[in-house]
C-alpha cells in the first residue's frame, strides 16, 4: 500500500520574527493564508487518503500540527523529542509502517517549498511510486528540473535511463551545492536535476540499507516501532545524520545493496527558506512590493513588508528599495533582502542579549 | 518687570509616529527623558520665577502642558483654539501682560531647539532684556552666531553696533533661507547671524507696531486681553501671519515707528525639526547609531533607532546605514535619514488611507 510521510521538522529561524520557538516556519500562514505544511498535506491528499499520511515533526509542535491537519488520525503524527536530522525522520516512519504493512511503499515529502502546478507534481509522484513498486531494490529520488543555476541546492547527475519509464534514470552522482560557474555548467549541460530531498521507497528496502550502513539507527527505530512508549528514552540516542549523506550517496557509490533512481519533477519549486525567497514566492503589488497586513508604502519598490499585528498597528515605509520589514506584536525586524539570510545569527544575539521570550 | 513667553505651538508632524495629534513634538521626552518644552522652561527659570513665565500652545495640549510644567500657574497658559502662526503667539501674550503691567518687558522664546550651554544663553537673554529696557522703541531679536552654512535657517544682516552694548547691533536686513553658496558667503563674511525666532521687547512697543502694521490683529488681541472668555469667538478671526514677515521685516525697512536690534547668541543651537536633526542632536553609541529603547543592532551604523514600546517589544536591525526606524505601540516608520523630512506628507496619506487614529 502507498503511504506519504511529510517531514515538518526544523524551526525556520531565518523567518524570525514570523517564525518563533513555538511556531516554526511550516506552520506560518505564509501563502494565501495557508501554511506550507497544509499545502504539502493538500498535495499528499491528491495521491492517498488522510489515513495514509503521516507527519514527522518536533514534539513541541504536535498539538499545532494536529490543529492544522484535522483530517489526519492523531496517531499518524510522530513527534521527535529532539531533532535527529533527516535520517531519523525517514527511518522512524519506515519502521512504524513496515510493522503495520510489510509491503508499505512510502513517499517522503518536504514542507519547505511552494510547488506548482499540482498535476505535474502528482504525475511525477505516481511515477515514483510505480518505479519503487516495480523495482523493489530501488530508492527513488525526485529530481526537480532546474530553471536557474541555483547555488543553494544540491544537484543529481543523471545516469542511464531506466527502460519502461520515460523521464526516469539512474543517479550516477550526488553533487553538493555548487559555485555559480559550476551551477551554470550543470544547467546548460541538461545532465543535472536539483536534489529535492523528496524520496519514494519500499519501507523494507530503506530499512535494509539503514541496517547495512547505519546499524545503530536501524536498531533504534525498530525498538521505537515495536514499543512506541520508548520514544523519550530511545530517540535522543539515535545517531544524527542526513539521509543524503548517510544513505543516498553511499548507495549511489555502490555501498549498500540497493540502487538509486531519479524521477523528473518538472515543477516550479520555490524555496521558502528565508525572507528573500519568501518575497520571490509571494505576489507583488503595482509598485513591486510584497505587502502583507496593514501598511502604507510611499515611493518604494522591491520591498517585503509584512505586518502580522492586525488593524491596531500600521507600518509606514518611505523611500526604500530591497528591504525586509517584518512587524509582529513583540518584535520588528528591519534588514535588506540581501542580508535577510543572516537573520539566524541575529536571533541568537537577541536570545542572549534581550531574552529567549523574543525568539 | 521681565516676563518670558514660550511659544510651544505646532504639531511637529515630521516626528511622526513619535509626535501624534494629542502629543506634539514639544511634549515628547526626546532629550535625556526631558521634553523640549521642559528644557525651554528650565532655561526660562534661570532668568525669571515661574509666575512670570507664560506658555502659548494649542488648546488641545493645555492639560499635557500643565502636567509638564507644574510650577507654572495654570492661568499662565494661553491655549490657542486654532493656529494663527507666530504673530498671534506674540501679540496675544503681549496684550495680556500689558493689561497687568504697562511696563512689561517680554522675552519670546521657542521650544524647538536644543540650546547649550545654559550660561551663554542666559547672558545673551539678560543683555537683550537690558537693551529693550534701555531703548524703549527697540524690538530686540536674538541672533545665533552661525557655525555652519545652514540653508534651513533665515539670516540677519548685522548693521551698525549699538553703543554701550558690545555684541549688540542694529539689523539692516532679514534674509530668507539661502541657497548653499549664499549661506557659505554669509558664514565667511562674519556679517550674518541666524534668525533664532526669539525676541525681547516691551509689550507696549510690540503692540504699537502691531497696531500700525496689522491693525486687525491689534484690535483682536486687545479684546482677548480684556475679555478672556472671548477666545473661542475672537481668536479664529485673527489674521494668520508670521511675526518676522508682518512686523520684524517691515520695521527693519523703516515701516512702523520702532527699530530692530540684535543680540549675539553664541550657543550650540540644534534644531529638532525632524528625525535627521534629532539624530544629530542625540548621543551615538560606539557603532555610530542613535538607539533609544529596546533594540538589537548588528553590522549597522549611522541609524536612528527609536523604540517607545517598552520591554515588551524588540526592534532588530541588521546590516543598515543611514536609516530612521521608529517603533511605537501603534505605528512603525521605516525610512532613510535623507527622506525623513518628507514624513509629513506620508502622515497625510496614512490619515486618509488608514485612519486618523494613527496620526
Amino acid at each position: 500500500m502507498r503511504y506519504i510521510v511529510i517531514m515538518a521538522g526544523g524551526a525556520g529561524t531565518r523567518l524570525w520574527p514570523l517564525s518563533r520557538q513555538g511556531t516554526p516556519k511550516q506552520l506560518l500562514p505564509l501563502v494565501g493564508g495557508k501554511s506550507l505544511l497544509r499545502l504539502s498535506f493538500d498535495r499528499a491528499l491528491a495521491v492517498v487518503p488522510p489515513e495514509r499520511i503521516m507527519v514527522v515533526t518536533g514534539a513541541a509542535y504536535a498539538s499545532e500540527v494536529r490543529d492544522e491537519l484535522p483530517e489526519m488520525p492523531p496517531a499518524n503524527l510522530l513527534g521527535e523529542p529532539v531533532g535527529r536530522d533527516s535520517l531519523g525522520a525517514v527511518s522512524w516512519p519506515a519502521a512504524v509502517l513496515a510493522e503495520l504493512d510489510p509491503d508499505a511503499v512510502i513517499a517522503q515529502l518536504t514542507a519547505d517549498h511552494i510547488i506548482e502546478p499540482l498535476d505535474a507534481f502528482v504525475t511525477s509522484l505516481k511515477t515514483a511510486f510505480e518505479v519503487a513498486e516495480a523495482m523493489p531494490d530501488t530508492l527513488v529520488t525526485l529530481g526537480v528540473v532546474p530553471t536557474s543555476p541555483h547555488t543553494g541546492y544540491g544537484y543529481l547527475h543523471k545516469g542511464d535511463p531506466i527502460s519502461g519509464f520515460p523521464e526516469v534514470c539512474q543517479v550516477s552522482k550526488f553533487r553538493e551545492k555548487p559555485d555559480l560557474p559550476t551551477a551554470q555548467r550543470y544547467l546548460s549541460s541538461g545532465d543535472y536535476w536539483w536534489n529535492s530531498g523528496m524520496f519514494v521507497w519500499r519501507a523494507a528496502t530503506l530499512l535494509s540499507q539503514v541496517a547495512q550502513l547505519v546499524p545503530d539507527m536501524h536498531a533504534g527505530v525498530l525498538e521505537l516501532a515495536r514499543n512506541p512508549g520508548s520514544v523519550a528514552d530511545v530517540f535522543p540516542l539515535l545517531p544524527k545524520a542526513s539521509v543524503d549523506f548517510a544513505i543516498m550517496e553511499p548507495v549511489s557509490r555502490g555501498q549498500g545493496s540497493a540502487r538509486i533512481a531519479a524521477v523528473a519533477l518538472p515543477v516550479s519549486w520555490r524555496d521558502v527558506g528565508g525572507f528573500d525567497s519568501l518575497a520571490d514566492a509571494l505576489p507583488t503589488d503595482a509598485s513591486g512590493n510584497v505587502v502583507e497586513g496593514q501598511a502604507v508604502v510611499s515611493d518604494a519598490d522591491g520591498n517585503l513588508i509584512y505586518n502580522t499585528d492586525g488593524d491596531g498597528h500600521v507600518v509606514a515605509v518611505l523611500g526604500l528599495s530591497g528591504m525586509v520589514i517584518v512587524h509582529t506584536p513583540t518584535a520588528t525586524l528591519v534588514t535588506t533582502r540581501d542580508r535577510a539570510e543572516h537573520v539566524k545569527a541575529l536571533v541568537e544575539t537577541i536570545r542572549a542579549e534581550v531574552g529567549p521570550q523574543f525568539t
